[in-house]
């Protein structure tokens, strides 16, 4: 009950909203490291990032990081202990179901691999794509899918498929022991209880700021 | 101010979370037309969805539709309906900003022009990409990028670049006269009043899946 958050183990359930606004002091930390700045202030952190200083505060001591007063964050030790907390330096195998075009993209980028996401194999029934490769990943047809998971250790699926068939291959995962799932379809996926879900609909946020774009548009007319 | 929700106009300002599930609505409309369904009830989209019944019925009267009692609602009409409101079947031009690993994978998703983006060129500073193609895109140097803005009524800039240089590149689209940014970066980025920022973190969520994930390991193992 009384226990201290610690980096050195995992991390305790932490607001979405803290959790989501972590990875943007972890980038301007970095930014901060390569300039070989040594430390800094909430106020200028606040600054830069256009977030309450409190805030970051707050967000900061759920990591059992307190600042120095006049002195700030020592800006190495802080950027180390975000990548810690946030698992981007441990190495997490995936699989990628759907080797399409949004698939493919994924596999191919290299700032998932950088931030602890190592995909090891790709999934899809297109026989043209079976047995290829991607960016050096071999492509699987889906019947090998529960196998894979559990001969690669594979503990995250990504659904980069039409809605259509997103249902099913998480529950292909879901079944064969995969512990999270990246849905990147636009449709809503359910999964068994003790699977985490997490939806990047890149479409629902290109709705999302079309919206935005035709009121201001609407505006420019008046 | 009694005006109706009409949606031949431009469409009013929606809470953010309503906009977030018209996508889904419309993944889960577009399977059933596939199939060949007619009509559909709410009951019916929120057990597919795992959405509350009313909250449904209220999120698509925001769209000035209404369901009929005992029959529920047109399929078709339905989904036209919420493509047009989301603006999917307009082309809205776009330029990417950065076109390494993540840029170049967007550019290649089919899906985002299916969703109604048209990224039009896209922009690099190394030369080795400069003066190339992706997927029949042309990519022009920085210095192009105002010019490129105006020629090619770009009204949407799409940021993939290292998080040093976002703010600048923002900077630059929005004094071109960009209307809307798409901030792919894990940093955040401030931008003028009246243009609109969108933020798109996949980084940001795989941060938050990895402390979900952490969680379920920690009960696993008590």
């Amino acid at each position: 009950m009384n226990e201290k958050v610690n980096v050195n183990r995992a991390p305790d359930i932490l607001p979405e909203p803290t959790l989501r606004r972590l990875p943007w002091y972890l980038a301007y930390l970095s930014t901060l490291k390569r300039a070989e700045v040594a430390t800094i202030s909430t106020t200028k952190i606040a600054e830069a990032l256009d977030v309450d200083p409190s805030q970051i505060a707050k967000d900061l001591s759920f990591l059992g990081i307190r600042g120095k007063t006049r002195i700030g964050y020592n800006v190495d030790d802080l950027e180390q202990a975000l990548r810690d907390y946030l698992g981007f330096d441990r190495s997490h195998n995936a699989v990628m179901m759907g080797v399409g075009s949004l698939g493919a993209a994924l596999i191919a980028d290299s700032g998932l691999h950088r931030y602890g996401l190592n995909i090891v194999a790709g999934v899809d029934i297109n026989p043209n794509l079976v047995g290829t490769e991607i960016s050096g990943v071999k492509i699987f047809h889906r019947e090998r899918t529960a196998r894979l998971v559990r001969d690669l250790n594979v503990k995250i699926g990504i659904i980069a498929l039409p809605v259509e068939a997103a249902q099913e291959a998480a529950d292909d995962l879901a079944a064969a022991g995969v512990r999270a799932i990246w849905n990147f379809t636009p449709s809503r996926i359910r999964v068994p209880e003790g699977v985490v879900i997490s939806n990047t609909s890149i479409y629902s946020h290109l709705a999302v700021m079309y919206n935005r774009l035709s009121l201001i548009e609407q505006d420019g007319v008046k």
